[in-house]
């Protein structure tokens, strides 16, 4: 083949809770492990280059032929406006944006303030053709294989039409990562029969029972981690809420049980000796090992992680737009909006 | 004091997933622990009677002075439609609501078809005055003190006046059935700050504000479960979705760790060791702790319980709806909203 096979990151390395340290070590660990990952790292040079020289050491090396620094003098804060953060342009998110968008990089990755992510994927990459709007698509675990949720916070108020697109998107999204052939499409709602909900869920419902998906009707919150849909859409206020709610409920689960088993001397030591399980059922549910969500429907490919991720995360988040933009999930996108957008033509001329 | 302390419940006797034995149960625990609550089954009397003198035999008696059975002939089905629910009269829940609007009864308690519980409180007890719509109010556990979120139901589309009125209710629960001197406020968006959210929040926001409860602001999914709020409002759509989903991580999560821990005959040993941590873990999470839902702003007492409920939660549901009624949180609502109402009114003509 002509064409390089290796995916150029544009990693936003300066916006992270823990700073820049854990982005650079993420990229570190995410080139040594992929031979086809180069990662731009996108920040302030001196900072980052003193920093990565310095994690380079037990490589063995100073430096690394895919990892390269791209200077950007600003950064969003992490409680900035979305509003305020898009229109300083030397923001490190919205360099590494500009290099999407200018076809120097394949993909975005920021675990920084996702508002400014957001702002700086739609405003600077633009919406893929056809899409109305864009949606964050969160993988939750179940026992079996991840559900998506969608959207989690990029859309607040959805007509049916842009949920209904989400599902289109969620399904390209599904069947080409993911490697589901027939993805299972729900929609969100307060009870399963059909007619339950709000007028913006039962119009959904009609939309997506007509489509050529593969549609099973209404969804509801506990069917989200149950693994009986592949893809379940909903409005962003709906589902942001539903995914913090979740890692409330999972935080306030993990903290009650490590209170309890170090009660006393007694049930620390059996609980030390149990580590290995206890380990095992963490990673199992660990949501980082998805690696951030997609941000669907922008021109071009962006992953936006958790502000608390750690060095795995941004790995897995690297590793995560990397498959993303291998598979050509816009480009399905594009065809499956223009096939229907045709469709919907046809019909009307006729 | 002329009047006598008992409080009666009319406890719905048919409608549970497990079937009438869990209520009967839960009734004659009830009547055992409490001498001040009195509770009238409603259902199939010959069926009732049948299994409650079968249950009564431990105690050492076939009947109990303060456990009486109301026949009703017809029950409504767990997944049958409200609307078609509403219109037999002849169902346990609805003859139970009929004794409640008549003073027969305190209070109304159900842990079947939600819906059919809601169409009869609302529609046989009929709105407490002032009252724009009703709102199912969930209590979730915290490290501390439990939050309540509501609506988590009643009402899935909702305008600012309803969100507002949320708060008052839930306001007056939490002062007088909690015990809660100044409750903290809270209405849920998608981001801490003044001004996120849809323009249901923003609306909500400023009302809420402007009010004479302590409001505290914008509450996001994760500050449900953190305790920084007593009460949490929002439109039953958001807030059915994140009930159902925290059910579903809680699910999730105790069968991954049952399964991590009974992997192999070591870690199912050292696990039974703990058994009472985990335990203790399980109970300070147990949401049937708390007894159910009330449903506030209708014309009585309605508490409705998970229809997943064994005989330990109808006992504490009926415990609650006891509480409930003895606070007198009706007249505090309606004080309030009638405060509010002539303030307005003051307001309007000035």
């Amino acid at each position: 083949m002509a064409t390089s096979p290796t995916t150029r990151i544009a990693l936003d390395a300066m916006g992270a809770d823990r700073g820049p340290r854990v982005l650079i070590r993420g990229a570190i660990e995410a080139v040594h492990e992929r031979p086809d990952i180069h990662v731009y790292l996108v920040g302030r040079e001196k900072l980052i280059a003193r920093m990565m020289t310095r994690m380079l050491k037990p490589y063995g090396s100073a430096s690394h032929p895919r990892l390269q620094i791209i200077h950007a003098a600003d950064v969003a804060g992490m409680a900035e406006k979305a509003s305020s953060a898009v229109k300083r342009k030397d923001t490190s998110v919205n360099v590494a944006a500009q290099m999407v968008s200018e076809g120097k990089a394949d993909a975005l990755v920021s675990v920084g303030n996702t508002g400014a992510a957001k702002a700086a994927a739609l405003f600077i990459m633009g919406r893929l053709k056809n899409v109305k709007r864009p949606a964050l698509a969160a993988l939750f675990p179940t026992a079996d294989k991840p559900t998506m949720l969608m959207d989690v916070g990029a859309t607040t108020d959805c007509k049916p039409e842009y949920l209904y697109q989400f599902a289109v998107m969620g399904n390209a999204y599904m069947k080409n990562v993911m490697g589901r052939p027939n993805p299972r499409i729900g929609v969100l709602s307060i009870g399963e029969e059909e007619g339950k909900g709000t007028e913006l869920v039962t119009k959904t419902f009609d939309m997506l029972r007509a489509s050529h998906m593969n549609f099973i009707g209404n969804a509801e919150g506990r069917d989200v981690m149950k693994g009986t849909f592949d893809v379940i859409v909903c409005d962003g206020f709906v589902g942001n809420s539903m995914l913090k709610m979740t890692e409330g409920t999972a935080y306030l689960m993990y903290t009650s049980l490590a209170a309890e088993l170090k009660a006393n001397p007694v049930t620390t030591m059996l609980a030390y000796m149990l580590k290995p399980a206890f380990d095992r059922f963490r990673k199992k549910l660990d949501w980082t090992e998805f690696g951030g969500a997609p941000l669907l429907g922008v021109n071009g490919t962006c992953i936006v992680g958790h502000g608390s991720s750690d060095h795995k995360a941004v790995k897995n988040a690297i590793r995560a737009a990397a498959e993303v933009s291998r598979n050509r999930v816009n480009e399905h996108i594009i065809a499956e909006l223009e096939a229907i957008e045709k469709k919907e033509k046809e019909k009307a001329a006729s």
